[in-house]
């Protein structure tokens, strides 16, 4: 079981701004440490176990259960726990969800989307129906400028853009077609209409858990059969059939989320996560916005809670910026290198003392360098 | 580090004879605990680090470093860390392998290799070079009884099937057609010419690590491309372009497979883990062959030494055997359904004291009921 919380503060423990594998609360580790050699008196690690035996059964039922108590997920959902990351799923979607059809609608924000249109394209006519790439992704094309295609079998969507720091702060309409988001960025850091959606997918490696384990929530009348001549374990109907142990699942990546999910949930669940994720982002932007020194190039209303990329004014000093961040207990904060600067990733698991001591710094920073 | 070899004995922990995910040994899973919540002073855990940060690349190189000084893995071989199982590869070896051949030669020997041909049916006509279905599959066609086309693309088998209890205890000879093994479940417990092979693969939740972990190691020369229309993610050039981090790699199961891997360094390696093998399976082996209660059906020569099936006289007694068993601390006894009566699952991480246990309680048992 959960121990009780106790707080964020880190002793030896850095802050890690890292986009993903990301920082994982203390609670987390130190019940996965706990259990290590034998979980609730079984004599076994949860890495040991059969994933047919009755105490990994326990596991990933509860695991479940907590996700769909967490994120309110409608009985006519099915949640998919699979491998192979959202990367996989740039192929699984059209895969699946093409039904017959033959196009599907991107919106093309970020990086993400990039290689989700690249994968689609493998399977299908790719309409991008709205693109903010005239401006370097620095903004959310509102739907006002999306040209959806009725008869496009899905649209895809990429509702937080690590890379670029965009995320939609708004939820598309798509009338009846079904609307599908790679959410591997933000999923579980804001309340949710899921009905809403037809398909939400997400890597585990930033809000959830380990890398290795990827969550598909799909409604059940989406999941028919995958396109002819594909792989067994790219089939949806296949995992759903089998309850998501068609073969063994990544069993201790899904152990760790489900431990995730207990702690969001003794910590008020997505509400207070969104409160917390409102105050910690807010804390960074307002920072940026009234300094000389450092600055966030995303359109205010679009800017990400989750990733926060900032320039300084002089790129010279950026080694140094690293270095002393580094010095003072705060790693991975380079930018990537198509955006170039730096990037704070905040996702749930960053105290707000991470971010304070973050602002606390960049604020000297710029006293000295600006 | 791995800290210093304490031998086996368990205290509070089972003897788990899971046919996998499966047992791992104790030190590992120490070494495991003593870092969940700081990694070498890096302030993290390993579930936390950037998969392209200095930390875990060392961590994958040393890993990959390991395995190859282990299995004595030739330059002209990559090794790549894949997710998706063995059930992946069952798609992902004729998706690229195939190379404008029409057609692959299987070995049909048990439950796994059933699973194998029946995924590569819908990439490739199948030739069922040689089977063992006549006889329950309790034992393994020895070459001259191969029916092997010399066009084929490649020939697969499964060394180790773990349902039926049979093991390839010599390598085939397919000339210049490419040799494919399915080594889930015996990599690593026993000396092997890698250099015999054009590709080998396997889950790692037997003999490597925990479940979500794939490992391939290849001939360079076979890596081409994938069938057209395939995703990006089940194409080997890809992966091994990218040195296996085309998309997050599943990084705490190669943590705990790098563990592993220092485990078996210290412990005298292949060799003697294959000494230590043949001593487990022979004790259990000989205790069957004189037991007028319990039965192996497997033909001597082609006996499991990773996965013993057995059956009791007196089937009725089944439940009595388990209940009994998991009261002196031995679980995950019971055989697979195909099968019926009980197995014994002892890959490398069980210790010898395990199956000493197991057998001086199924003597014990006889005695009482036989």
């Amino acid at each position: 079981m959960m121990n009780d919380v106790k707080g964020y503060t880190a002793t030896s423990r850095v802050y890690n701004f890292s986009p993903g594998p990301a920082m994982l609360s203390r609670e987390v580790l130190q019940c996965a440490r706990e259990e290590m050699l034998d979980w609730h008196g079984s004599g076994m690690s949860v890495m040991e176990m059969s994933h047919r035996g009755k105490e990994f059964t326990a596991i990933a039922h509860q695991a479940e259960a907590d996700l769909r108590e967490l994120m309110r997920i409608p009985a006519h959902y099915k949640v998919l726990f699979l491998q192979g990351g959202a990367t996989l799923q740039f192929a699984m979607v059209p895969v699946n969800l093409l039904r017959g059809k033959k196009s599907a609608d991107y919106i093309y924000t970020g990086e993400w989307s990039k290689k989700a249109i690249a994968e689609a394209k493998k399977f299908c006519a790719v309409n991008v129906a709205a693109s903010s790439e005239d401006a370097k992704f620095t903004y959310v094309p509102t739907q006002d400028q999306w040209r959806l295609d009725p008869n496009a079998a899905y649209v895809h969507y990429t509702p937080n853009e690590t890379i670029n720091g965009v995320e939609f702060h708004w939820i598309p309409d798509t009338g009846k077609v079904p609307l599908v988001a790679d959410m591997s960025s933000n999923i579980l850091s804001r309340a949710l209409e899921v009905e809403r959606f037809g398909l939400i997918y997400a890597g585990a490696q930033k809000n959830i858990g380990p890398a290795g384990l990827t969550i598909i929530i799909v409604q059940e009348d989406l999941i028919e059969r995958a396109l002819p001549g594909m792989p067994s374990m790219l089939d949806y109907k296949v995992h759903a059939d089998n309850d998501s142990m068609y073969n063994t699942p990544p069993a201790y990546a899904l152990y760790i989320a489900g431990l995730n999910f207990q702690w969001l949930k003794k910590n008020g669940g997505i509400a207070a996560m969104e409160k917390r994720n409102i105050e910690k982002a807010g804390l960074l932007y307002d920072f940026l916005d009234n300094s000389r020194f450092f600055r966030n190039q995303v359109r205010t209303s679009d800017r990400s809670r989750m990733n926060v990329p900032f320039t300084l004014n002089n790129s010279a000093l950026e080694e140094a910026f690293l270095e002393q961040a580094k010095a003072r207990g705060m790693v991975q904060l380079k930018g990537h290198r198509l955006v170039g600067g730096m990037r704070a990733s905040i996702y749930n698991a960053m105290p707000i003392e991470g971010v304070q001591t973050l602002v606390a710094f960049m604020r000297e920073f710029e006293d000295r360098h600006g």
